[in-house]
């Protein structure tokens, strides 16, 4: 069995192996779980109900020595935007799956108030167990587990948050050091897991056979050529490597587009604190890692250990965004606390922008002042504890928003933008509108061609070529996140056509097929055609594909832009 | 002037009377707010923002001496459900406005964060004034208020709810005994008249000129007839006078469609001690008001005064729903308690349908048990005290059961259910999907006809008719809203062909016009393609107009029944 699903009902606790249903072939990682979910999943039923899925796939070149390309995607109807959603993570459950020979895990069915389970799946098998470690947030979860079933196995796991069910909860995934520090962050797929009583997954890879490639060595041939390639680009094999996704806080705060406490200003005055060149330097200074990969096979390397100033682990490298959420967003310039705030995240597993973008809502609100860094870490240890005003921030800005009777809400189809202002990079704005995801910038980084000259240039504050530049990065981006490529390895393989070719030659190689660059790209429109077409039944219209109006009102500085880009505009994204 | 809307702008301050431009010709009450809302707002405006307008309308037979047809009609783009909201009302106010000639005032724009104003409006005059009675509830206002302006005023209101933008903030209305007692409760238009800085209106209805009636003795004799046969009726002329509302309390516990428990049952045992007999017993026995109109003219007399053990005023009569919301639906059998969460929810300013449901969403996460009253108690002060946790209970059941990560949340569009089981009364259920106003039983009063054989009979359990009843209704209530006709009155119409053309013979004699019966209908359903059409440019599909799935997954006792009537019915309803 080549291509297998693996069917969890958590009712009836039955574990099932069957083949990939054809209707279904071609499909990986994004493509994959996009595809069932909007096949198996009325979209007239509550996300937190029976008759919604979880489903989790590597992607199409998931487990192979191709570099950057263990990614594991999660998918659901969201609790959080109602609509379809798929977030995917690092770590390293995906290449395991991948090499077991699962193309997906499918979660249906509900355990039944207060029963809690664990799936282990090995080769061959899988059975679910009662947990023994609900009730814990994922650092001991992970620890007990390890415990259990050893540090060769993968983790996927649900912390607090989960188990309470909030809209923004995520779902970790074990890294390279056995640290539940990679997640799906966004959307609320933690909170699906927990309302299925799936507390954690236990992965043992021992026995995984060679994985099929129908020509072994055109596939090395092409895998090592796309590695070279990756290595040589500046951005990923240098910029990333050095400074993390951290590298990018300097050049968005100097393009204007830094939102500062609460998207009123597009530069943070204290940038150089949260810089990546900072955490380069402190990492360095107390003997933390730099230069670590999310997953097995990286040759980026974005990632680091933080560590306080007595060397005690604090948290992996907070991601661009997380510094941003929690940093010039809630006006807070201390490094050190918005490590603490990412490691508390990991663990109760909250997405770190969402829960960031709620908190600046809080700010707002008068709840505590901008740049309180000690009181927002008291709300932050809320959502552990489940207290009311915890479940309010683990629940994301637009409920924060509307608890607090707030306007100034930036989010879209229920979530939070990032760390990238739609009125300075406009690009950005189009994706955050329109993608099927809610504002994701992950769903089409527009930034690339915005800011980075990647992929072109086209101007950030202009109207001109953004509407072209997002469709051309959504339909990337959906190509490979279900080849299951990093965004990284994506953003180099932009304005490189000998690596487009490398990735179609794995394809190739592996599956036996003549795929040419193009057909990658019909492959991203056919992943976007599924969701789209989910989100429509499931309710949403263009007006769903809208910024909130304070966008449209408000300018910011420095440039006194706003986000002008029209209706008409944005309706013609997605249609191709 | 004949037809005058003032407008109001919070920004600059300007008050300006204008006359009613001729696009509006026609509407009045619901359909004045909801054409103004239609034309003037533009649905992708946030309803908290400067772009949505409040606008205030009594209906088109208001002021005049016809009887019950005082109410008065609050519109704006519902933060509660993001589409069109119409929301009415009794008390005083409404009458006065259409004594001053004001077909309409429209309030419009912010006054800025923290600045609170008081619009004043009196013959040919208005104008805002700075607010002395913000930070106080609705009871305290109207008595500061009435020491200066004097008890012949009319007063509307916010409590602390609407000061907060809660998503559930009503407006309160003074009655005949001067006191904050009628609502326009569901929707959230409190959170609106909050956002834009207005405090309250004072009316004074000094000086108001005879109401223009083209023929006056054609429009006497028409009302006269009108008024016998309304206290001729058996429901409005005798059940609604002694016990209220709350009459209905044990006949829909009989039906088994008074949803206890957050809908889990369909009965509830200790219903005789919430009961419209037991509620008109206590308080003869106490000394309190039974058969009190919420407005002048009223010959229905439905309400009435609760006093406590002492013979204190606790609150108005609750009405049906929410004795329903806070007693069988919280599992709370204490009729004395249940006035004590009506008085607190009327002065705060609170849905206490939305409200009352949140609290039983808390007892189903285990915040507090079932039945715990006291508990209950503390939980609804929370409110106005502005607390994390009031504040979620003040944003309604939908937003409660979001941040409680619940499945089973009675809500349509954003807003909870009320008093009638959808399963066990399927006509309300296809009201509660349907209608543009989210799950408002007032919006197409199916009960009538599946449970009181009033507008003919409909089996409740069956799917048979319900599509028709519920079409029916909504456009019957969207004209009744619209002359300004209290229900009750309305459903007294519904088999009495006489009424209704006495209603046409009124409105023919005040406007000179020569409508017949089947014109008003025609008023019903213009008012309906507006609001359609308002919530289709919002962004509300047919997806919008369903019940949560756990109505069709879980069956109601004592019938065992589902909610069963197919998507394609619910799409037909309003299709005319």
């Amino acid at each position: 069995m080549e291509f297998t699903i693996l069917r969890v009902n958590m009712t009836t606790g039955e574990c099932h192996f069957e083949p990939l249903p054809m209707t279904y072939a071609g499909l990986g990682g994004r493509g994959l779980t996009s595809g069932i979910v909007a096949a198996e999943v009325d979209p007239a039923s509550s996300p937190l109900g029976p008759r919604n899925k979880l489903v989790f796939a590597p992607g199409l070149l998931g487990g192979t020595n191709c570099a950057n390309v263990n990614r594991i995607s999660v998918g659901c109807m969201s609790p959080l935007t109602g609509g379809i959603k798929e977030s995917n993570a690092g770590g390293v459950p995906g290449g395991q799956l991948a090499a077991l020979g699962v193309s997906a895990v499918v979660i249906e069915g509900l355990a039944g108030e207060g029963c809690w389970r664990m799936l282990e799946i090995g080769k061959d098998h899988a059975r679910l167990v009662p947990s023994t470690v609900h009730g814990l947030n994922n650092y001991d979860v992970v620890s007990r587990l390890v415990e259990r079933y050893g540090r060769h196995c993968g983790y996927i796991s649900i912390g607090r948050a989960g188990e309470y069910r909030l809209a923004v909860s995520g779902i970790a995934f074990t890294d390279q050091d056995v640290r539940p520090s990679r997640h799906a962050g966004r959307g609320g797929a933690g909170a699906v897991m927990g309302a299925k009583g799936l507390k954690a997954v236990i992965i043992n890879p021992e026995g995984s056979p060679p994985l099929p490639v129908k020509d072994a060595e055109a596939f090395e041939r092409a895998a090592e050529r796309f590695a070279a390639a990756l290595k040589g680009n500046p951005i990923s094999g240098a910029g990333l490597t050095n400074y993390g996704t951290a590298v990018l806080v300097n050049v968005v705060n100097e393009a204007g587009g830094l939102p500062t406490r609460n998207f009123r200003q597009g530069r943070f005055k204290e940038h150089e604190a949260l810089s990546g060149e900072t955490l380069h330097r402190l990492t360095k200074k107390r003997g933390g890692k730099v230069a670590r990969g999310c997953m097995p096979g990286c040759v980026i390397q974005c990632g680091g250990t933080f560590l306080d100033r007595k060397g005690g682990y604090v948290s992996k490298w907070p991601q661009l965004e997380t510094v941003w959420a929690f940093g010039p967003n809630a006006g807070i310039d201390d490094l050190d606390m918005v490590a603490r705030y990412d490691r508390l995240c990991d663990d109760v597993g909250v997405d770190t922008i969402d829960v960031g973008c709620a908190l600046s809502l809080l700010m707002e609100a008068g709840v505590l002042p901008f740049g309180d860094a000690e009181a927002a870490l008291k709300l932050v240890e809320e959502i552990g504890e489940g207290t009311v005003m915890g479940r309010v921030l683990g629940s994301g800005a637009a409920i924060t928003g509307k608890v607090f009777g707030l306007r100034r809400v930036p989010a879209v189809k229920g979530q939070s933008l990032s760390a990238f202002d739609p009125r300075a990079i406009k690009g950005q704005g189009v994706t955050y509108a329109t993608t099927p995801m809610g504002a994701d910038h992950t769903a089409g980084f527009a930034v690339a061609a915005n800011l980075l000259n990647v992929g072109g240039h086209v101007d950030p504050l202009g109207k001109e070529g953004q509407v072209a530049l997002s469709r051309r990065m959504q339909i990337a981006s959906a190509a490979m996140d279900s080849i299951g490529l990093c965004m990284f390895a994506g953003l180099a393989i932009l304005d490189n056509p000998e690596m487009q070719s490398c990735l179609a030659d794995m394809l190739n190689a592996k599956f036996g097929l003549t795929l040419g660059v193009d057909d990658i790209a019909d492959l991203g429109k056919r992943v976007l055609r599924l969701e789209v077409d989910f989100n429509r039944r499931a309710g949403f219209t263009e007006a769903a594909d809208r910024l909130p109006d304070f966008f449209s009102d408000e300018e910011i500085p420095p440039h006194a832009e706003k986000f002008d880009i029209s209706a008409q505009d944005l309706d013609s994204v997605l249609k191709f």
